[in-house]
């Protein structure tokens, strides 16, 4: 059998998703809990790999076992087996070929982000900005550049990839809350490279204080040449939302 | 000069409020803040203590000091030689015999919980309820016990107190959201002793379990033989809200 499931976890206490000797990771938690109830060994495939302190509000992972499951019991079970930072929401028989990452469409990834006084208790689940002015129309400005089919070569920290750096992003959403002072910005995309969000995100929030210009982000996207820089919002903002499959 | 500070903490990573060798705490990361920011050692009187993984939305200490302090560049400096989980609101002069701690009237402490599905993100923020079924109006009907004076002999941990067990709680409100199954409780009162707010939730949700009656938390109140029982609701959903001074 061949089974997805649909699951958030908070990331603030786990040093990514991808399994590590020795580490606290979500696959790590989730692949002791899971053998424990099956019975079994079991391996889960991440439809992508969170980094350290990103969280995920629908990440999704399939594992193959030879027992079946009753879902109502299998979720009540499982995630009692669980830390109480990942909570299993859904698990649905598949094709016993179907592969959680390579079998994605589209993923979306939403990046929060406080340019207000600093909220104690948002500490992890935002990236703060640090600038003393936030201008919007900049921001926005800044981050339709990144909408449409791009190199995205200065946009990742990988020096190469088998796949080129060619990503379409279909659609950037930014909504604003003006009097909270924060903000949730939604990339709906065909692929993303290692801190490819938030180092669109590092890029918008430094056009947003006035230290880049438009031009300054279209001159590194579709660059020929790569152009190292280092923008990176922080993870704590970063959460994998969505996965689609056909 | 006496000042009195108004700040809020995520207690999750702090061993509570008073300073402990060797801890990481509110006081000890306050305390060292004021004292690398005034070039003088700066102790505080906090207003109460509060335990490991209890938060405080505006919790209130004192501090002397030879130099004075001017209040928008005081709170700009502080917060940056804060770490992030905890962040000072404000700052106003007071007599020099104030106390925080002593000249505190009443006390407002509210206890988040959730009866629904276990949400990652709201880990050590909220006491989640793990019975199958709420039952609000015992719920209710058992935090009604609580409102006027008793003895709250059995609703501390202390087994004694140079002022007795007899304390005023003048209001109990409960807000619950029947679709988020999540709820709210603001204690306002006099005083506060160990764990008491803890207790007292534990009681009323034994209550909506359907585990205790209204009788029996009315047994334990106001009992005048100390009768031991622990039902302490988790730390992460008590609130520190706020202390009235005169």
């Amino acid at each position: 059998m061949n089974y997805l499931l649909t699951f958030a976890y908070q990331g603030q206490a786990f040093y990514g998703f991808e399994r590590q000797k020795g580490k606290r990771t979500v696959q790590g938690e989730l692949e002791r809990a899971l053998t424990a109830l099956m019975g079994e060994e079991i391996h889960i495939h991440g439809a992508g790999r969170t980094d350290a302190g990103v969280h995920a509000l629908a990440q999704r992972a399939n594992f193959h076992a030879e027992r079946s499951v009753e879902k109502a019991s299998f979720l009540y079970a499982l995630n009692r087996l669980l830390p109480p930072d990942i909570f299993v929401k859904e698990v649905e028989e598949v094709p016993e070929a179907f592969d959680a990452r390579h079998n994605a469409k589209k993923k979306r990834y939403i990046y929060r982000f406080r340019y207000g006084e600093r909220d104690p208790f948002q500490n992890g689940l935002v990236g703060q900005y640090t600038y003393p002015h936030f201008d919007e129309d900049a921001f926005r400005d800044a981050l339709s550049c990144f909408q449409g089919t791009h190199n995205f070569q200065n946009f990742t920290s990988k020096a190469e990839d088998p796949h080129g750096f060619l990503r379409t992003i279909d659609e950037v959403e930014v909504r604003i809350d003006q009097e909270k002072k924060e903000g949730t910005v939604s990339f709906l995309g065909n692929g993303f490279m290692t801190y490819m969000v938030r180092l669109m995100m590092g890029a918008a929030l430094r056009a947003a204080a006035g230290k880049w210009g438009k031009e300054d982000i279209q001159d590194r996207l579709n660059e020929e040449k790569r152009h190292i820089f280092s923008l990176k919002a922080p993870a704590g903002g970063l959460y994998l939302a969505e996965v689609f499959y056909e």
